[in-house]
């Protein structure tokens, strides 16, 4: 089946048109008009070629949501009409402990990432979201709750998922305090969910002015985490926080906030944290630093009927896929409000 | 009320006989003949002034058998003549969150330790249990099951509670995979506790020759820690580790042993891990690093009445209160298979 995107051809050039095949659909598969596509920091990452292994071309894309336009035989779940949408994975091996807990991107195995990844029967490379269509295994489809904006929903799909697994893993509930450190496209949608699950909910910013946006987007405190006076202000703090910052930082101002068997989840970063780890802040009230990465697919519809009966989506910044490489730039330098999602009507332009 | 004990006068003097007054019993106090008192690294720690604090003379001793002699008007929860411990706490505000939880160790304004700190009530030093008697509010202490060989239950007051809190605290039971790392007072009381609870268990060690003590303590498995091959063979497999390790370690190799959603939990050790943490071995399978110290009142009765129930106690050598300074050189070279109690009728000598 023909298919049209937009790929990256080299680590340094431009994502531009890409034509390519998608595969004849096999019986559990779900054939996908793409509406929209978010835009990951991720893909990013990979288009250019950032961890070493990405082969080319790419067509990045995992927030992905559209219209089914046909399903194979063997598919019950969904028809042709259906919103849905898809994530970070496309398929697993479906057999083993994790897959069977719901937790696919633990497969043993390894999961199919949406896009830079090996199909699993036929060995070819996935391709993500950027592009008119997709062909997707139904155990990795979602469905769209009515009522949720579809271009605010595409986040929802890794931004979403990434911040509501640790949230709920924890326990978050209306007696929680959590807090979220760093107000980008993670941070946002953590404080959004956070909120909707009923926690007084803090947002640690590095710098002032974004009080404003904090408090809309559901935060009920905001703490300059370079004041160690505000600082000293919620010490022991929080149950849970959510940590969303991408790069190496120290983590152990943060652990000191945390009330007693509170936990600090990492979301974000996944390097060596090269300030030393202070074991007394963890060993003293029994507190924890603890990491998570996306979310199972169980996990993912239980997100997104949550959000579909709370009214979230992310903010989003609608841009035709021509704007694409200026959108990395901007993502590069954090200039979004806080998330870019590409409109695919933009593709037949 | 006349004691003697053993204290020590300097950061480098040898401990010594010393003389001194006990309070006179108020009405919640129990009075208590002192049979037998553990030897934890702490005491050391503290005697030779380590973290710089200490003031002189100084009683170590946290781990606390003897005989009740006499009671308070108020107490009724023990006679003269019960058996019973004390731990690493005399007193607390008894009034705070922490403390209304069982957790006195967490004390908003901070416990009173069983020795170099301050009583809350004449603001006196506080003395341990290197003499002949203590006096504590009966809130701190503990009832000895019947049948404990009492000379081995002493270092349940704090070898056995800060490994038995954290096992309680993960839910480890017979369906848990149990890894402790280090073989020394700590660990061997986390074999036995691990084991006790029905869990598979590993020791992690550096060096080979400790497989017949292990096995004998409880281990089912004996993994060499610096083999490559072996630890790669333990890959995902541990719920909880438990890390005795008293000194400054790299955590890395052992967080990709853990299972998905297994956590690592340091009592040993409280000052920085300068080997960088890596993020990704927590965000992988939502891992995590914790820690503990000591334990509450509360489960510290409760482990007592589980070992009594199990007939688990310390491995020690008893020593009269002579040799104490010869004990500390030895168990700073980790001679000592695997606790110190001192055996106070020796006193008398």
């Amino acid at each position: 089946m023909n298919a049209t995107g937009f790929a990256a051809r080299s680590p340094t050039g431009p994502l531009e048109r890409f034509d390519f095949e998608r595969r004849v659909p096999r019986s559990n598969d779900v054939v996908i008009d793409i509406h929209y596509c978010g835009v990951c920091h991720t893909d990013l990452h990979l288009a250019q070629n950032h961890f070493g292994f990405t082969t080319y071309p790419i067509v990045p894309g995992h927030e992905i949501i559209g219209r089914v336009r046909q399903v194979g035989d063997q598919v019950t779940r969904f028809k042709a009409g259906d919103m849905v949408g898809v994530g970070c994975m496309v398929d697993s091996c479906q057999h083993c402990r994790p897959c069977n807990k719901g937790w696919e991107q633990d497969c043993v195995e390894g999961p199919t990432f949406t896009y830079a990844s090996t199909d699993r029967q036929d060995g070819s490379v996935t391709y993500g979201g950027y592009s008119d269509s997709i062909t997707v295994r139904d155990a990795f489809v979602l469905s769209l709750p009515d009522g949720l904006d579809p271009a605010g929903a595409a986040p929802l799909l890794c931004a979403g998922v990434t911040t509501w697994s640790p949230l709920h893993r924890w326990n978050v509930g209306k007696d929680s305090k959590v807090a979220v450190i760093g107000l980008g496209g993670l941070g946002h949608m953590a404080l959004k969910l956070a909120k909707a699950l009923g926690a007084d909910v803090t947002l640690f910013t590095r710098s002032a002015g974004k009080e404003d946006d904090a408090y809309r987007l559901g935060a009920d405190h905001v703490v300059l985490s370079g004041d160690p006076k505000q600082m000293k202000a919620v010490a022991g703090r929080f149950d849970v926080i959510i940590d969303t910052v991408p790069y190496d930082h120290d983590v152990n101002p943060y652990m000191s906030t945390l009330a007693l068997e509170g936990v600090l989840v990492l979301v974000g970063y996944l390097g060596p944290l090269s300030a030393p780890v202070n074991a007394g802040g963890v060993v003293h009230g029994r507190r924890a630093i603890s990491g998570s990465f996306i979310g199972g697919v169980p996990e993912t519809q239980q997100m997104l009927d949550f959000c579909g009966r709370h009214g979230i989506v992310s903010d989003v910044e609608i841009i035709p896929i021509q704007q694409i490489n200026q959108a990395y730039e901007r993502m590069a330098r954090s200039d979004v409000k806080y998330r870019f999602v590409i409109d695919m009507a933009s593709l037949k332009s």
